[in-house]
């Protein structure tokens, strides 16, 4: 074990370490402002990413940096308050101490805020050779990839390997597999044909796989069957309870018998707990999540707390802790703050209460579904008005205004001239099966 | 050898194959619009990267996608253009072939606008080690490299390790060496010490070298001398009539006897033409330009053609043909498409006549030097009103009323904020020597 610390003033005040600075990490982080506790916030970037606009970049919507905003800029004037970029390795509960990549870091109280991973069920191959989307190199990653895609296609005659190039399996039916499908198939009809002329796109399929019978899991059935319906009539090909067996960079071979013939796997099938070691196995619970109480204290320690995506909050509504999305991270978060406020006055803690405000997804141009809950009411709405409210809301979640007036310059860009700028192809892509055998060998 | 063609339909126009799509390879491309050929661009990239600015992208100004732009954008509806995404290998001038990564390329007319790379004049070790500035790749690096200095000088109490990530070191005096200074002192000033209040950015030194007697060689002495001024009063440590011997990733070795300890050394000290294989070696000459007569011909040979930076056309005004700046190389872009097209109307070529509009170089915030040459006379201003000329010049060269008004909007901000907002680290960064054996060992 090394034994050297992370330079870190002590005050006289409690730390509070909170590992991750996902939505529940900054939110925490911001409520604690002025409390009398140091806050030192770890996270293995230098910035926080504002996911649900993940593929808007990997589709080269907007820049990567209007979705992301580095940690230093938001807690630029927070009083005892410290950022860390590290890797955490460890968690020691005994002597309270968080061993990180820059050494050991003493804590007072831990927040647990590493939110989740992608989850590939345990299969490598896949794990190997798909394409996730669940970080901005991620997304990058994607973007490079489907670029690259069309310029190789340039350069093959073989039909089946052309569609191996131009072809599209999204695994997983949630927001992120809805939205990216739809996306892609904007692309295909604006963009593409004027950027590749010699390409014939009509031979461009989108497939979307869903497991279960039913799109945007956990939204109301007008949602999903609008869903659905929009994007049958964007071209998109949707296999609905069908489930992806292997995938060898080429191949891939659904549970029903068929397989598809593609380069590119997009896999937003699921998420699992993104989880740190030293807690002991009976801490965690479905999902690789960390069990909490009403309080978001993880089950047997009174000083280690989980927030977001990583706490599973089971009460009775949600027997398996609440949807792992951006509202229930960004409410606990705040929450947790006035918790341990309390917790330093010595007052009662409150259970953590939740407000649902609904979800929504957008599908493409001027078409979105929302479940919006107002004042305690459902208010479902489909087609041009939640795509606007669509717009609205994410563009003012994002942090810094700089960010909103870039990104609604980006839409309304695109909006209006029907293009994207972005599409530019800098840094990694994933590499499957070499094309270069396929080559034409005739000379021109 | 490989035996396949690249798929590029062929016309019954000659053919023109343009191999880099600089400043010089796009305008000359336009140039030929709507000309009685089929014009076949050839680069490494997916876009066009508007240099100047690299160095504001190296300093977290502004985004990379606002000054790189995609050529199939640039020439979307432009009638008989390719564009291909390959690396240049080989000319076969007897067959008139270009191979490329690709396959072949057969050409009727090529012209070599493969530009300059940086010159680390044979010194390997300083190859490996410093960090050029010439494309957007490099320009990523530095300020990922920039950044997490910083993050690790948290974890340093060694004042040599702390110097040796604090400081930074510029070899060369030209535009982008002086550019990078007033950048970094700009930052220095404003954005670091809020960012990162536990350091003491007192430390933080910024040397510049240079190994003639004077700044921006080429530019008026006037413009030398206050851009000297400025850099002085900024802090910026000059060192001229100074060349870098060696360089070992932590110690810069100076032919004074002197040395600076650095962990990043950016080397803007100079460029060599970036060749292609197949030419003999008579063809080239000093700086390994490719020498061209007045219509930018390379010796011997009646339809291969060189422009911008790699072409050397020695006239009586310039013995080492022009400045290797973005100027020459777009006005010749544009003479050889009128050339070209004169070739195929069977007219009598015109040689180049180059039209010095002047340069011009910022240096920090309501700074900058500029010599402009107006109806033949030089006019020349310093300060402010250089300043905010270099702006609006440099502004409407961007491709793109998107990307203008982005970039206009980060530098409003950047303006009147006194912040930029771009410090993200993703990507690639320069490791020099680890740093983990420096860490503390006392345990906080």
């Amino acid at each position: 074990m090394k034994l050297q610390a992370a330079l870190i003033e002590k005050s006289n005040k409690p730390r509070v370490v909170i590992l991750g600075g996902g939505f529940a990490g900054i939110e925490l982080a911001k409520a604690l402002r002025n409390a009398t506790v140091q806050v030192v916030l770890i996270d293995r970037q230098n910035f926080h990413t504002f996911q649900p606009l993940l593929y808007q970049v990997a589709t080269a919507g907007i820049e990567p940096s209007s979705i992301i905003y580095p940690f230093r800029k938001i807690f630029e004037d927070q009083p005892d308050f410290f950022f860390r970029m590290a890797d955490a390795l460890c968690v020691d509960t005994a002597k309270q101490i968080l061993e990180t990549s820059i050494g050991y870091i003493q804590y007072d109280f831990l927040v647990i805020a590493t939110g989740a991973t992608t989850n590939f069920y345990g299969n490598s191959e896949i794990q190997a050779k798909a394409i996730p989307i669940k970080s901005i190199e991620d997304a990058l990653a994607l973007r490079n990839t489907i670029l690259t895609n069309f310029e190789k296609a340039l350069q093959i005659k073989d039909e089946t390997q052309l569609n191996s190039l131009m072809d599209f399996v999204i695994v997983g039916g949630g927001p992120t597999g809805v939205e990216l499908a739809g996306a892609l198939s904007e692309l295909r009809k604006h963009v593409f044909p004027k950027d590749y002329p010699e390409l014939n796109f009509v031979n461009m399929d989108i497939h979307l796989i869903q497991s279960g019978p039913q799109l945007l899991k956990g939204m109301s059935n007008e949602a999903a069957d609008k869903a659905k319906t929009i994007l049958e009539r964007a071209g998109i090909k949707l296999w609905l309870n069908c489930r992806v067996k292997s995938y060898d960079g080429l191949k891939v071979q659904l549970d029903t018998g068929e397989s598809l013939c593609t380069r590119t796997l997009i896999w937003a099938a699921g998420v699992t707990g993104a989880v740190v070691d030293g807690l002991p196995d009976g801490a965690l619970t479905g999902g690789n999540r960390l069990r909490v109480d009403a309080y978001n204290r993880v089950n047997g320690f009174p000083n280690i707390f989980a927030v977001g995506d990583i706490a599973a909050m089971v009460t009775k509504e949600n027997p398996e802790g609440f949807a792992m999305m951006a509202q229930p991270a960004i409410q606990q978060g705040k929450w947790l703050g006035q918790n341990i406020r309390r917790l330093l006055e010595k007052k009662e803690l409150q259970p953590f209460r939740y407000k649902d405000q609904g979800s929504m997804a957008t599908i493409g141009r001027n078409k979105a579904v929302a479940d919006l809950k107002i004042f305690g009411h459902t208010y479902k709405t489909q087609g041009f008005k939640a795509w606007f409210i669509w717009m609205f809301v994410h563009l003012i979640s994002l942090i810094g205004f700089r960010n909103r007036l870039i990104v609604f310059i980006n839409w309304m860009w695109s909006y209006f001239t029907y293009d994207t700028g972005i599409r530019l192809i800098i840094g990694r892509k994933k590499e499957n099966t070499p094309v270069e055998h396929m080559t034409e060998k005739t000379v021109v």
